[in-house]
């Protein structure tokens, strides 16, 4: 197809497809006789990512870049490609201004053994939890376990919903690109739909409560 | 005290503590005789919140701006405060490119009605939601309704966990102004915190079932 017909599939303007082409995010066309430029339905597939990403998991132009790398990098395994997909997503969530103080690395070894999860090493999640945990503790409110330990239990089920989804033969996955994407996908707007969620959640219980 | 004392005290440097005043998220100190200015303890404590909410809740500047405005807004209720902070801090998830779509608007509905909370009408979480199930479609994923509810479900996990920390009475919670500051705080860092933890269990779930 030519620009203007995925333009108008994917509901991008075309200015907009040459800037992700030109930006890296999306591969060229093929170049067809009279200087014309064709696309495929990879094109499309790929704009509807871009997008998604863009739009609702506010990510930027570099963030969604170094997803799509991870997403076309072959990885063997599911584990390891989700760990490269957590990295790339979590750029804008690990706070580069100050180092996790090793007390609250401590917490989160200690939380991770007391919820029985085995040892987690290097995961990025580490360092985001230690950081909100030292956060929390600078702004004058120290976290107590209690509320570490509910936290974790709720992350618990959604994982499990997240992992139930992109394991292989689940329902709606094709093959082993559709479950790595929607492992991205998944990883991107999991974070905001937990968060509308939690809105929602919270909204209920201050009714309910009287507050 | 004077700048360099509470400078030293909020490990802030003279020249951001400036800054903050400026931009209106810090109270000017008051003018001392000899064109000095002093400072007191209820500066310590807002630029301790100031940058938890810059550092680790990664708000813009004119984010923080807005949340402190809401907390300094003498509202009624515990529930008012809460809204208010809610939609201050949502700024960044909600997406302003798109109107969500009325039948994603109508899934949360049936979603809240079918994990049993009332209806939750104008709460900002609806929009946010209503955005991320059209941000999965878009993408060539559409979420189903068992996803939806286990995220519910853990949503109210975390939700119970935040209202427990801020019901009045809660451990280490000495005033209602220090209930409405963890409320702000809450809201900010609890989202990091959840998104932490969801990497951590992802990890871990991809790990026992050998992915």
């Amino acid at each position: 197809m030519l620009i203007a017909e995925l333009a108008e599939l994917s509901d991008t303007p075309p200015a907009t497809v040459k800037y992700y082409v030109r930006e890296g995010l999306l591969p060229a066309g093929a170049r067809e006789r009279g200087n014309r430029t064709s696309y495929d339905e990879s094109h499309v597939h790929r704009l509807r990512l871009i997008r998604a990403m863009l739009e609702v998991g506010k990510l930027s132009v570099s963030s969604v870049a170094a997803v799509l790398a991870a997403l076309d990098d072959q990885t063997t395994t599911i584990g390891e490609t989700f760990a490269v997909a957590q990295n790339a997503l979590s750029r804008d969530a690990v706070s580069t201004v100050s180092e996790p103080s090793p007390e609250s690395i401590a917490r989160v070894d200690a939380l991770v053994e007391r919820v029985g999860w085995p040892p987690c090493g290097d995961n990025v999640g580490v360092r985001i939890v230690a950081q909100t945990i030292d956060g929390f503790a600078k702004a004058g409110h120290p976290l107590a376990d209690d509320y570490l330990d509910r936290y974790a239990e709720a992350a618990a089920v959604v994982a499990k919903a997240d992992l139930d989804a992109v394991t292989p033969g689940a329902p709606g996955t094709d093959d082993e690109a559709d479950l790595t994407e929607l492992m991205v996908v998944g990883t991107v707007l999991g974070d905001t739909l937990s968060l509308g969620l939690r809105r929602i959640a919270q909204a209920t219980l201050t009714a309910e409560r009287n507050l």
